[in-house]
């Protein structure tokens, strides 16, 4: 017997599934140890002028799909109007079908807006209408949109020069929604990216000295690593092509920051040197402050000078690169494991010929202190969909313990993108599910159901110290 | 209940897959745009002797599977009779259970010769009867034969010295089948190929000049591209290990090619500059006709001395390479898209570790100037069987958009092998029913089956603009 | 309806599976061909003290799964009671779920102990008293946990200098069970391994000669192979990386071997000379004396200094890694291809994005004189999983041909470890009986039945002269 499209229990296609769904899973509050929100909607608790403005302003995933669907640049980041923006996207909805988009996209109309009716260019006009009434309501502000999926913490990802002016405001207002800061040091850490001689003015600033060492550098970014502890940090995130298996010395070091600072070029075994260099010094730091670290590893950006030029970086011209990842991480994770610093660990890839490589990196590093101290991440961009979710969940099964992981992150810019969270969920518990019938697996949901609920909630509550 | 062996509901396993199968995949017509057909056969409308002739001859699929299955090379390329050659492969047969020849085997016999046994030791001697007095009949020439399967197109995959005279005949004949050329440069772009004087010589010859320079080696060969447009060609393909991302001079090009005149041997680097540069002229051509340029990438070929030495290329010892293929693709599509000068690009890649890299390279480059402008290509060689198509179909769902899908074509050297397009449809269809039977899809057959309809041939007609 | 958890059909989905394993499968004797048993413990019909000896004392499968779940080295390799031990390995188990650990677990209580209950922190207690009780009995020493599982031959792994003396014993026992030796050379190949120098001493020790030169060493090996052979050694089996497609000369050799002698440190690029000289020498002597050789590629080793320091190799800190493998396989074959002198070989690769790399490279050189002779080997380590299993059983049949495969071994050090057989030919029937269901393979339970023991048992009696 057909399901219908998107129903009560979507994704769930046993009953074991549908009881570990329902019963366990669904309950649990919502951590987001890891996104891209705009601190300042939350702290401002912003009200949407229109879907438009929530759903495509800033979604390069739509952006893709769209121009390749051959809809003009014009009606995704161009001057048309926010409503034909919307029109020429709902007239693409219907040809992503079996993208993820197309799941999101209508789980996302039902879960916030209660709009049960396929999105298409015909019912676009009513859509955009009756989501333009309700975003006016309180219940659709940045903290009613979180507070509707019971979001419990999000952490945001900031530079280490942000004033975290927001995540302060916020704390001080009282809301039962935890927003923690998350430190990337990215641009002061790729120190051929383009911005890194502003950012590097701008830490000068703020700390009220020259950087002009590799000492004076990794001192100025220890200073606002306790700020950001101050006020509530307890993860790092390093968005990275790879890590390098790498000798350095501290004197080339200064030379190679003195160089860049000179706008002089750098050779890409330089820019590897001072990456390296640099995380090494901040991975000891964090494993001091007992926080977590991240890895993104393995994105190849920015492929259209065309876009790039157009606007900037995250304009939907990102890929799935091909890095060398097993050397670099083995000889990195030694490193500060054999002088008893590595910091809790999550290690995220994004070539998914990467998974079973990423899967046992991580198994190499557990040195009993904590449960799933070292762990492989959630199926991140690319991959953060049915396939890719399952896949992850099935090698992570076979090559470590899902029972220990943290499950689920929407690394998004959007307020609407929390309904992934469900997704995750739903496939978890269909997998479960499903090795429960097939006689895989003990009948005994209780138990499983209570893996679920640590996967869902509880692992990372107790893994981040929320 | 168990389902007969390739039965009318073959592949479909639900009730929507059967019905987008049967009502609206199945009646299309077939585009076949790349195929390795030889095109005299098709002018000259050829009668085949035997099903050996027309089987086992060329096909080195079969080859590798009797040469693993112990057979000796006399009853495979050898001088056996076509009788025996028939004998032996047919007792290969059932050790080729769950291979994709067990499929085609029987599905070809099926369906042009209505031969419903299975191949095996005992039942060769009558099916060799049997199809050899049906090969004598008008229905089973070359011509015949393509009726069969509702084929309306096909290109062949040409030379740029070919005098194109057996697409020009077969043009003259009125035939309802179109026959268009594509264009393949191979090898007149990798120049340490063992024939690449010998293709010199005969462009030279073609275009009665000497060609000393770069540039004249591009002029000749756009005039061969505009000789191809004036005979219908509207594809170019090229069959490389890789693209790089390389630096290149005009002048070095020159000494390039003077010195393979000489016979002098040539570094990699020095191979890959002409390749990449000669490439890049090409593909602005092909932009200006506005013609589609396919890349098969990652094939590492003639891997045994001993079977190139007997045989020449082709000859089974080809295998799935690992070349790094992200830089290069990058690199080389980006130039082109920055100066508003890249054509419809088809995508292909060999190592299915690649396939994610691949589906997420094409949408880099989509500009909105048309749908489905940048494609990642059909499952391809060796990917292409059940598992290979239904996990192209899937990781491009997930990462593109399938609706803009081109879909499928044999590249195949063999007249016997159309029933392909059949077998992708069914795996198609089935992959879509299932989505629909799990409510992961609306159950709207008609909407779905329209799309059913695109892939399978309205995509590829407007996109080729056949 | 739900299947009970590991029951008679364990693994089994569909009728047809279900006649294939029981009917065909199951009544096979075990023939495992690659393991790393000691031969001291057969030779000498050891009793076991208590399970944590026979499961935990050498398993670093189960150490990682400890350490991921938080426990301390103390309980997992360190000095606490083998009591206490085994109740750390069973409070992990239930963590374990999904993990192959949680079915091989509760398959080897089930099959040599006849216990069907859940082992957890609760039942840890009782069962290894239970367990502890069985030991003592006669069908539970190595032999009898052997001829409990129908174990026909075992090939253990053994250094080039082993004396085989358990060998000798054993087979003088005049037992029911084959023990043959299996010639690793590994130690005497890679020749920067810490052990080098002390293999090569024992070498000479035996041999009787001054090892100075490569010719030297190579006569030295060839003298062992010939011991080898002698006490019934039919197998090669290399751990390595990769193989290089790298140049070398004898002269060179020697100064190699000189440098190492006196503790001088060798490049990279010497190493592999050395490794792939050598390899190419003893190939040929394979191939003269019809083993087959085997090679284990693509291992990353000892990633933990810690670990390393701690317990030496095989401490539960290698994992999968990422080296190049297409070149250096090819040309190595092809040499010896190309003289006559390719032996049979199987290919393992460890890390899965390589599968379908491994699986097409052994199509190229088969050569007609025996069915099967390359194969691509069965799923190794971490892929040694019912996912992993099953990719490795759909890929081999898409790209080669699964009917000729030599099917199952352990790898293990365990001698618990035999179900595995069993899990493995479950899987395969499953496979197979779904294809059947589908209609995608003949209803022919007695054909497909008797692949089914071919590739359980007869294809790798007959391919290594058992």
């Amino acid at each position: 017997m057909k399901k219908a499209f998107l129903d009560h229990h979507f994704l769930l296609q046993n009953s074991s599934a549908e009881v570990l769904y329902h019963e366990y899973a669904k309950p649990q509050p919502i951590i987001d140890y890891h996104n891209h929100l705009d601190p300042a909607h939350i702290a401002s608790n912003k009200t949407f002028e229109n879907i438009t403005e929530l759903w495509l302003k800033e979604d390069h995933y739509k952006w893709r799909a769209m121009r390749a669907n051959g809809i003009a640049e014009k009606y995704i980041t161009g001057d048309a109007s926010d409503r034909d923006k919307f029109q020429h996207w709902a007239e693409t909805v219907p040809y992503t079908l079996r993208n993820p988009l197309f799941h999101w996209t209508h789980l996302e109309l039902q879960r916030y807006f209660d709009i049960h009716e396929l999105l298409n260019g015909k019912t676009a006009d009513a859509i955009y209408d009756r989501t333009k009434v309700q975003l006016q309501q309180s219940s659709s502000t940045a903290l009613g949109l979180l507070h509707k999926m019971k979001v419990e913490v999000i952490c945001t990802t900031d530079q280490p020069t942000d004033s975290l002016e927001n995540h302060i405001a916020h704390k001080n207002s009282n809301s039962d929604l935890k927003m923690l800061p998350t430190f990337r040091p990215d641009n002061l850490m790729i120190i051929d990216n383009p911005d890194f001689l502003n950012h590097l003015a701008k830490l000068e600033e703020i700390e009220g000295k020259e950087i002009t060492t590799f000492e004076n550098l990794i001192s100025a970014l220890e200073q606002r690593i306790s700020f950001f502890e101050n006020h509530g940090c307890l993860l790092a995130d390093h968005g990275l092509s790879q890590l390098y298996d790498i000798e350095y010395s501290g004197k080339n070091l200064d030379v190679i920051l003195l160089r860049r600072r000179a706008n002089e070029s750098l050779s890409p075994d330089e820019v590897a040197q001072f990456q390296m260099a640099t995380l090494y010094e901040l991975a000891q730091i964090y494993h001091q402050k007992n926080w977590t670290m991240q890895f993104h590893l393995g994105a190849l950006r920015n492929n259209s000078n065309r876009l790039t030029r157009m606007l900037g970086a995250d304009a939907g011209a990102d890929s799935i690169g091909e890095f060398e990842q097993a050397r670099g991480l083995s000889a990195f994770l030694n490193r500060l494991d054999d002088q008893g610093k590595l910091a809790k660990t999550i290690l995220y890839n994004l070539n998914p010929k990467d998974n079973e490589l990423f899967a046992t990196m991580a198994g190499n590093f557990n040195d009993g202190s904590s449960a799933g101290k070292i762990q492989w991440g959630s199926a991140w961009w690319f991959l953060d969909q049915k396939d890719g979710m399952e896949r992850q969940i099935n090698t992570l099964s076979n090559m470590g313990l899902l029972s220990r992981f943290v499950g689920m992150l929407t690394d998004s810019r959007s307020l609407l993108s929390f309904p992934r969270h469900e997704y995750f969920r739903r496939i978890l518990c269909n997998l479960l599910g499903q090795d429960i019938e097939n006689g895989e697996l003990p009948n005994d949901i209780k138990w499983i159901g209570n893996m679920v609920e640590d996967i869902c909630y509880r692992n990372a509550k107790n893994y981040f110290n929320f």
